[in-house]
């Protein structure tokens, strides 16, 4: 039997609050066997921006990373988010170990061709190399992992961090018994989206579909589930989604949105 | 007999310089061992201190490290230049990984205590733990270490990367045979401050004290030179300082100082 792993995406609105971060990093530090944190940004990269007078453009919702703003998020992600999350869990007796996706060519990515919008320096992937992660994670540490990625040319690129997170779990899926958290700010799906109350607690394909007829699932919660329905059809065990200061009762299921595939 | 690791500590002038950065790398990639990368920081830090409004304070020509200018300078070693070294190394074929002095607890450190400056966020380091690198390189992977350390607390601290190459060079000495190489924009120990041609090619222990008492060795040379013959006293073979260019002349004894204990 493989080893259990459990992968953990945490978004951008825990970042911002150092409060539901320490709760969640004091759930993590504690929680037994092997582990995996993914990290976006938040709004430090905007807030950079603005204090640099670099304006940011955006497209149909989505950011344009031009060359200023590629060099912001690669500092800000990679470099303050993520310094700052492994001294947390390092002070909390859990030893991390904070890299991207270029690190040991973790993922190799190409840009972005689109046929209408120029994205900027975003990265799509290409292929994962979990020799890294597998060694780090052989060592007793916790990889902690920035949503950076590069080409084969050495050219840094912008990488959507629930993305990566999915394209991890499935490679990670090969050896180990994997379980995907995307931790943020909702308590899970909501079947009401103005009723916190209303979590749906369990999702298999068939009420996924339903849920899809009745339009229950909407906006930004479509990619959101499609990509869990997707890792789990490549390997993966369950993907569970709620909110990242309840990690611990996500995990034994208690509380957030549960996705098998069955 | 112990295998040799080559550590190699390359300066902010380099780092500003793309062309001169790109040959030593292309050099760094063809030498074969192991080896490891240590860098510093450069005139990057100070643009973005400038481009954000930052006022950059210094006593007795160092940089205090307030609360804003060490989020700039993790931002720029850790995110921005230690990611560009890593995906050039990579599009090189040499796999490397970027981490700091917090990643795997590598170094902790504690705020510097003095009695008449508060250097701010600066850090004098306590212990050196090389699991992590051992790890790295024994995973065929190229170490890239950026010049940021944290306290137990988890507290990032600003150290310099001198003393960490240095550190880092003797932990190593107990697992391997230690080559040190500071690589900086001068062909090495001068002579004569003014002629680049006066070289001198190799000094042990007492033409040092021979060139301290006639003072050919002054300014920011001493420290450098002090700091060498510590690391050679606690187990380090060799160091060696010049240009970093001329990275595999340097380590065939062809160009540049060699410092040895004898």
């Amino acid at each position: 039997m493989k080893e259990k792993l459990t992968i953990i995406k945490i978004g951008g609105m825990i970042i911002d609050h150092p409060q539901r971060l320490h709760q969640l990093l004091d759930q993590l530090a504690a929680l037994a066997g092997k582990k995996v944190l993914i990290h976006g940004g938040g709004k430090l990269a905007t807030e950079l921006a603005e204090q640099m007078g670099v304006e940011q453009k955006m497209v149909d919702g989505r950011r344009i990373t031009d060359t200023a703003t590629l060099k912001i998020v690669t500092m800000v992600y990679a470099g303050f988010i993520n310094k700052n999350l492994v001294a947390s869990l390092n002070a909390r007796g859990c030893a991390a170990v904070g890299v991207s996706g270029v690190d040991g060519k973790l993922i190799q990515a190409h840009i972005r061709k689109h046929s209408t919008i120029d994205f900027g320096w975003v990265g799509d992937i290409d292929t994962v190399n979990i020799d890294l992660v597998t060694s780090l994670l052989t060592g007793q540490y916790l990889p902690v992992i920035a949503p950076i990625t590069s080409d084969t040319s050495g050219q840094l690129l912008n990488t959507n961090a629930d993305t990566i997170a999915a394209a991890i779990a499935v490679a990670m899926s090969r050896l180990f018994e994997v379980e995907l958290v995307y931790a943020f700010e909702h308590s899970g799906v909501l079947r009401h989206l103005q009723d916190p109350d209303s979590v749906i607690p369990q999702i298999n394909s068939s009420l996924y579909q339903q849920l899809l007829e009745e339009q229950v699932i909407t906006g930004g919660m479509m990619p959101k589930l499609q990509n869990a329905f997707n890792t789990l059809s490549q390997g993966v065990e369950k993907v569970i989604i709620g909110d990242a200061v309840q990690l611990t009762d996500l995990l034994s299921g208690k509380v957030g949105t549960t996705i098998i595939h069955e």
